[in-house]
């Protein structure tokens, strides 16, 4: 019985990327599943795959879950496979790709650098690693082989962060942030740390300003905490500061989508 | 043993929707096969939608359908199972996207209204009903569970029907048509009921006006009613009215594809 | 245990086709794993689809694989299903769609004529021959079924070739070639049959002209032959004369891709 992988990509759907990835992990692993997650990423774009992973994987079984958006293909950012606190296997480019995900799955517990994995396809191009090195180390983790034997052993301190757009903020306590992303309810991911990233306690009232207007929003932890159809800004699921409405689409309410430029004022 | 699972949606391919449907699918019910029949219906089209499931079914195995072509989500339009006349389960909303489909596999013999199923993922978004409804409850169909404990039963007479373009009748026995859709073969659907659409029966004998000309066709019961290259009125698989010539490409004759006008003439 | 089966073909994601192909293989042969290398084949373009055959198969699991692209569908030409010299099973129209990777594969050992298959879907539509005897002749091979029963013997050498445009040499040595496709590596494929496409041997010493350039190449027959760095011409995996640097991308180098013109001088 071998572990479900997932795949999601910015390889898109004209060439046959997504298929030869596919090949290889049934070529290594015939008994493991391969779900889509998508390979609609905008090219490049890590911090929308980022996100987009970290909204998917929550919804999929624990398994072998490969990611790869990864303009440093061919440098030196290195290719790793990291166990996370639930006890999934994530695999991809050090760019942070991984990030968001693994922090909202109970961060890294183990790490391995895999470019030089005894289980590449060799020789290795300097473009495709999602063919010569993440699909064959998933699949044979996805048919039980263990994780130390994929590479060696990295520390996690060392992987590097999703970079997002700063957050900054004014003497006044005033905090000017960027849309990263909306999902499917009208959410708005603002940035991560939750409520301490625009330096917001539970119970603060505070004004939301974007290019289409003004609002009161409540910073507060659950949906619950306010009453239908207000604006809350929690921190969510994947550990994000975001904008909502209880039983409402905040980006339609305050005017705002993926890049939007919003201002939270204490006044 | 699990039954299989075919999804058609509208959801498209630059987001993890999809991937997300079959995500949860998995994570219910492992051992389910799930075919994307396709993701490219027009956005909210649910006409389009509805042909595109009534013309793809009929080549699927017997199982679990779902469809997802839903602009009334979050809105108060109905969640429904339905056991067809030939035994399949078919998934989605009530808003006519299933009813030509069923229409054409013998019926809905019984239904169950879903959107309350103890089987949904909770809490149940606004926006993502195909993850938080349809995706669990197929999920759980497919692995067996009993479709009347997916919800409340319902009278399948309380079904929307799909509404489709008007068909006007003037006084002399014309009919004036929008071409609903056009399949692989040429053939243009034109509207449910059959010949009786158009107030036609077999034998009579009709003009075929469209912007490109005028043709004369035979209102038949199959191809082999009309020789070959001959244009042929005539009831489809799906119960439809439709146009076909037999071993030619109808659209082609009559330079007539999706939404354009067609008038049939008795003289 | 059923054979695995690949599908490839220019049917693109807006229509049901390819999710009608899985859901016809599957009804007749439940236990097949279907893998789809890519559906993004520019319509018609049997060139670019012959060659992204080529270049993913050699990554999939043998077994059998379908191709779909088929711009003479419903006319003369003959549908066909071809062992390779390395036991693989190719199923498609006889355009030249096959025959670059069953040359990469061993050639092709023995053939069948499949139009009138007796394991086809009827009636057997004119446009749609993917659904009506591609999908069910490839499911039955899957399932464990005898090539030989597929159709009637046809004999290898009358398989029509794929056209390539041609080579044009010159009295003085010169060859003027189109690019015909750019890998993932940024290597170049030219022509078929390898270095005596421009009339070329191994340690030969050329010039390669571009739009952007010129350039020094050596004539090898690997990438060792020459230094990091380094343009050759060589023979690739699928027999064509490719031009490549060892370590590096030629399309970047020579500022050339599909379709471009390229000369090869030996002074």
């Amino acid at each position: 019985m071998a572990l479900p992988v997932t795949f999601l990509s910015d390889y898109g759907y004209a060439d046959e990327y997504v298929g030869v990835i596919h090949a290889v992990v049934h070529r290594i692993c015939p008994q493991a599943r391969v779900i889509d997650l998508g390979h609609g990423v905008p090219r490049h774009d890590v911090v929308a795959g980022a996100l987009m992973l970290a909204r998917a994987l929550p919804f999929a079984a624990p398994g072998v879950h490969v990611a790869v958006v990864d303009p440093g293909v061919g440098g030196d950012r290195r290719a790793v496979a990291l166990r996370t606190g639930d006890g999934r296997l994530l695999v991809g480019p050090d760019n942070g790709l991984l990030a968001a995900a693994a922090d909202a799955l109970g961060g890294v517990t183990e790490g391995f650098e895999i470019s030089e994995s005894p289980w590449r396809l060799q020789p290795v191009s300097t473009t495709f690693h999602g063919r010569d090195i993440f699909a064959p180390v998933a699949a044979r983790l996805a048919c039980g082989a263990a994780p130390a034997e994929a590479g060696t052993r990295l520390e996690p301190a060392t992987l590097c962060p999703l970079e997002l757009p700063p957050v900054s903020l004014g003497p006044d306590g005033a905090a000017v942030l960027s849309v990263l992303a909306r999902d499917v309810y009208g959410n708005l991911a603002l940035a991560p740390g939750g409520l301490g990233a625009a330096r917001l306690l539970p119970g603060d009232e505070v004004k939301v300003l974007t290019a289409a207007g003004c609002w009161s929003a409540a910073c507060a932890r659950t949906f619950g905490d306010v009453a239908p159809g207000e604006l809350l800004l929690y921190e969510d699921a994947g550990g994000m500061l975001a904008l909502a409405v209880n039983g409402g689409d905040a980006a339609a309410q305050v005017g705002a989508g993926a890049g939007d430029e919003l201002r939270i004022s204490r006044r």
